[in-house]
């Protein structure tokens, strides 16, 4: 019953499709594309698919870049790029021979500023993505259901609030010329075995668990997690696995809040430098100097 | 006429079969194998390979667990695991319903200590792994052209040396049940868009310019190249790229060893505790405090 209801509040309007070829249909209901499987694999398997998981040490955040290497233009896209690594990005999409058509970010994040802003000075054509939910700016403002293109491959949205009020997850398509297994990029919503803290920017420990629940979970259990952090050296997860080992998100939701409620993390060094900055695509003052990035 | 002598060296003695199903043939020799496609992609597709990439920050380690996971036992083993990681690693195997096989080292590490002597000690039926030409202690010493099997998969062992004297490549075998794209764990002879440095441990410039070249860039170009180290946050690269774009090794022989002779690398800070270890799996004195890591 939970699902369903959640479904209702984040589903109420038509699928926005950016950038797709007119032969795609509109996305099937959640509850349709939800399914669950016994086999299981640690990489998709498309010919289609040029994939590229690219990190950053200070903050420890993960960067994907996805392309359709099928098409003729090769349209690609970034997740989660952050601003001192857009060199090192860019300079891989050029020698891959890649189109960069989108910088997106899973939500506003507070341990370190986006890529977006500077990716768009470089590379003019590149539109900016976020969630309408984060209240930030961008070229393209998403909602759960939305299927964002490039070439034959696209990602639907989907939301997962609860660390932040506007965060989502971006999920490959599902259907016979997409990536297999599913990748669900999954921001800060679900870490691999962990999750992003609940105390900042509208972050709700309920709501984290509904969301992860209703919206992750519910993708077939050999679905690729690729979060936006990780602290341990790991680099992918699945939905088979965070569903018996995440050692949060396996406990029934009343001790799931209380794990949330006394985490007793320190103040997030960034937040104060990062959250403005990437309300703008960490386009406002980025001369500003970070301090020491924190776990997020 | 360069490849040709070289493997007239490397490969002088009959294929070892380290754990394979006698049903598997012997390896083909490494000319008939090396072919050259256009195709490329960014991960392997095998519905039988179960692959994790684990990070260790401190030395930027890459180690790589690999598994059959459509075999009973689902065997498994770890290339380059690192000691402080062991822990880790271990219960990453444990949650996945794996059995450890082997702990495997492309060479004798200057910058971190293997974990493969506590992962001995911690599952006694692991066997530890590096080459003969290493001069190191292990439970199987191999050699190019050797054979690792672990189910119904296999690596075939390269000799890549140049960054040390008993450097190994590790590849994924040539068959239509192994992983497509292959995928080589080339240890520090070739790292993305680098390698590791030859002024140690009887490195030489120009035995690793041989052995990359003769190698691993004679591998199908789609392959799949995973370091044992990256230092600006890339995970994967393929031959292509490499090929391509790799700053040193696309240079002639001889700029290539100008290049090498004038890194001004600073003394390895870990070699002095990290190479003895490793001469024995890591299992003297790993309570030596290792101090801070440097750039291999």
């Amino acid at each position: 019953m939970l699902r369903l209801s959640l479904l209702r509040i984040t589903l109420p309007r038509p699928t926005t499709l950016f950038n797709c070829p007119t032969r795609h249909t509109k996305l099937r209901p959640q509850t349709m594309a939800a399914s669950y499987t016994t086999r299981s694999s640690s990489h998709p398997r498309s010919n289609n698919l040029l994939f590229r998981q690219l990190f950053e040490k200070e903050s420890s955040t993960y960067t994907y870049l996805l392309a359709d290497r099928s098409h003729p233009d090769k349209p690609a896209l970034l997740i989660d790029p952050v601003d001192k690594m857009v060199e090192r990005d860019l300079s891989l999409v050029k020698e891959l021979g890649l189109k960069l058509i989108y910088a997106m970010n899973t939500h506003v994040h507070a341990d370190h500023v986006t890529g977006s802003g500077l990716i768009k000075n470089k590379i003019p054509g590149v539109k900016s993505i976020i969630s309408k939910a984060s209240n930030s700016q961008a070229d393209l403002l998403i909602e759960a259901g939305d299927k964002i293109c490039f070439g034959d491959l696209f990602l639907e949205v989907r939301a997962t609030p609860g660390h932040t009020l506007g965060c989502v997850t971006y999920v490959t398509g599902d259907g016979p010329d997409q990536p297999q297994p599913r990748m669900a990029f999954t921001g800060d919503a679900l870490l691999i075995r962990g999750c992003g803290r609940t105390d900042f920017q509208g972050g709700s420990s309920l709501q984290l668990y509904k969301s992860v629940h209703s919206q992750i979970f519910t993708l077939p259990k050999d679905t690729l997690l690729f979060p936006a952090h990780d602290y341990k050296g790991f680099t992918v997860s699945t939905v088979e696995e965070e569903m018996l080992y995440n050692p949060r998100l396996t406990k029934e939701e009343e001790a799931f809040k209380n794990i949330m409620e006394n985490l007793k993390l320190p103040y997030p060094k960034m937040i104060d430098i990062a959250v403005p900055a990437n309300m703008v695509c960490g386009l406002q003052d980025v001369s500003a100097k970070p301090v020491e990035a924190t776990s997020n």
